[in-house]
């Protein structure tokens, strides 16, 4: 298969994890005779140095015409403090959402058996915890309008949705249930919002659909207690924007560190691949971080193109290394110099030769 | 001192629990020789079913005379799953809220050393654990303008916030800060929402006249990981409605149920106490919903009035109620037949002698 990899490495340590999930997709590409090219671009603060513009056009046409993107990660925090700030860097990850109609993210939380005291919760609540979140991307109140009054004194933003928005995530989220547990859970705040009861209201009707699929509801605040207390009750869980975001994040810590933690967003032409953790410009440079959540980015994005047999085998070497502790010290107790580089390079070698790499 | 406060125990197990805590206030008024009335009224699915309105305008008039508001539970979940409701028991406690002016929400966190084991985290993690969330509670996406397209398929909900709003809040927790452990961290999503960018820069504004308040900011969706990741970090966090309310309910994890965190809403004129607890149909009338949180509500009503022995014997009471494992089933694994008003009776009894009670 030959696939146009378009590679926005971004800001803080983006580009370095991001040249882990590259050196980890060339070697699956030796191994299975693929012909994967990669073109890089800028985005976020890296592409505010150079232009001024946290999302150049070049990188957006760089995208359209790409297979798929491989997303690093933005927010150097330098922008974070100062709310005057014009350009920032999230609006190059924003916009890009919005210009490539990337409407439907997709995060697994998964608890590993190797890392499972490495999570903040207790062992017995953890195991076997396998969700699927479904976060609806380019709608609700990230891209309402949003208003500041000209004496600065009122600000506001507009959480709307469509039917049509929710309909198409919806359907996906099904689907997905419907090749695991035949669970989906419906996260919102219906007791309150009128957006959310349109999503109550669109989700019953397509339920009717999926009658193999056992459904539920639950409000946003709970869920976010829930998802402590007993993750292994969700299977799949669906959600608008803003509550996807802090619900996803808040599940990695179910998984132990968020620098495992990979995404997939589709839209109806174009798919890109992210890690759901930022830039965290702190440990830029320094070899720390984690490049397996890229890593499995990448995986997800071999999943897209139904090389499943690829994904498994980038998954069993990640399965490998997280085994034998060839991890960074997010995770690492038992050895302490191991670099962002050395593991990829320790999955890269076990793609190349699986029999050999299981032996050491 | 006299005081007259209007009940509103709601419906699910609200009404239990208040009950619980009247008895405690009552225990309180003897023991300190002060005239405590209580004056009853119906709010939630409780008015629903009498008057078809979850907040008849007796009970707004009720709670407009009285000196203080102890507030139960609403939720039926009767009402949960449709989205075509047109009265909804929150309605009730959203318009009282609004009507008597309580914009300003506080919720303690607190780490009982005699329940560390009952938590979903690890114990070393959560020890000490004392955070105190400012929430604001009349403003945001729960009361802006609401709208449901005439077809029926866009909805939306309106975010919006004033400076004055964010103020006073801010005021307040900036103070609390000043007698604890002096920091205070503001969470927001800064990088998406125009609300957001207005609170950072009104509270960067104010924290120049706290100069011995450090304050930090933090983004919501981290905000989720770190209350769990390292919840002692935190001494005030003061954030918007919605927030609030997810971060809050998540905090109660920590403390091992949410059947302990007790709140305080106070406005100008008014101040209404009630658990952070919902009314969990399931359990009414089970005698096995857990008061504590009514209970210690009530006592964050006598601090409001400087009754600060008061509180101090309410809440040195319930610590020995935990510490004996007089508790109901949510955190006992001990004693398995203590109910809800057999919670309330050790706690009064301890009011009553607190001596004796001591010895048994
Ligand atoms: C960087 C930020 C704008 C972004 C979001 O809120 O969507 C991030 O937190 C994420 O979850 O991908
Ligand atoms: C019942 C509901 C409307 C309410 C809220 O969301 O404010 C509750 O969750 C709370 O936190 O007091």
């Amino acid at each position: 298969m030959k696939l146009n990899i378009a590679v926005l490495p971004g800001d803080g340590i983006g580009p370095e994890v991001t040249a882990e999930a590259v050196k980890v997709l060339k070697a699956i590409g030796m191994a299975f005779e693929h012909t994967f090219n990669f073109d890089y671009g800028l985005v976020g603060a890296a592409a505010i140095k150079e232009h001024n513009n946290p999302l150049p056009e070049e990188t957006i046409s760089l995208c359209k015409k790409a297979d798929a993107v491989l997303f690093g990660a933005i927010g150097d925090t330098a922008y974070d403090i100062d709310p005057d700030a014009k350009v920032r860097p999230e609006q190059g990850l924003l916009g890009l959402r919005k210009a490539l109609g990337l409407h439907t993210n997709i995060r697994p939380v998964i608890a590993y058996d190797d890392l499972l005291n490495k999570s903040s919760l207790k062992v017995k609540q953890i195991k076997d915890t396998n969700i699927l979140i479904y976060r609806e991307l380019t709608g609700g109140i990230y891209f309402g309008e949003r208003k500041l009054s000209e004496d600065g004194n009122t600000a506001s933003d507009l959480c709307e949705y469509h039917r049509y928005e929710i309909e198409r995530i919806a359907h996906a989220a099904f689907k997905a249930a419907q090749s695991r547990k035949r669970k989906l859970t419906l996260v919102d705040k219906a007791n309150v919002l009128e957006s959310s009861r349109l999503w109550r209201r669109v989700v019953l009707e397509l339920a009717k659909q999926y009658p193999n699929v056992t459904m539920d509801f639950m409000f946003v605040d709970n869920a976010a207690v829930e998802l402590i207390k007993n993750p292994r009750q969700f299977d799949v869980i669906l959600t608008e924007n803003m509550f996807g975001d802090i619900l996803s994040e808040e599940a990695s810590v179910i998984v132990g560190s968020i620098g495992l933690l990979a995404s997939a967003s589709r839209g109806d032409k174009h798919a890109m691949f992210e890690p759901i953790h930022g830039a965290y410009p702190k440990a830029t440079n320094k070899g720390i971080a984690n490049p397996i959540a890229s890593i499995l980015s990448a995986a997800l994005l071999l999943d897209h193109f139904d090389l499943s047999d690829e994904a498994a085998l980038v998954r069993e070497a990640v399965d490998k290394s997280l085994q034998l502790h060839i991890t960074t010290p997010d995770l690492n107790t038992r050895y302490n110099n191991i670099t962002t580089s050395k593991v990829g390079e320790f999955i890269e070698d076990f793609i190349n030769n699986p029999e050999e790499t299981n032996l050491n």
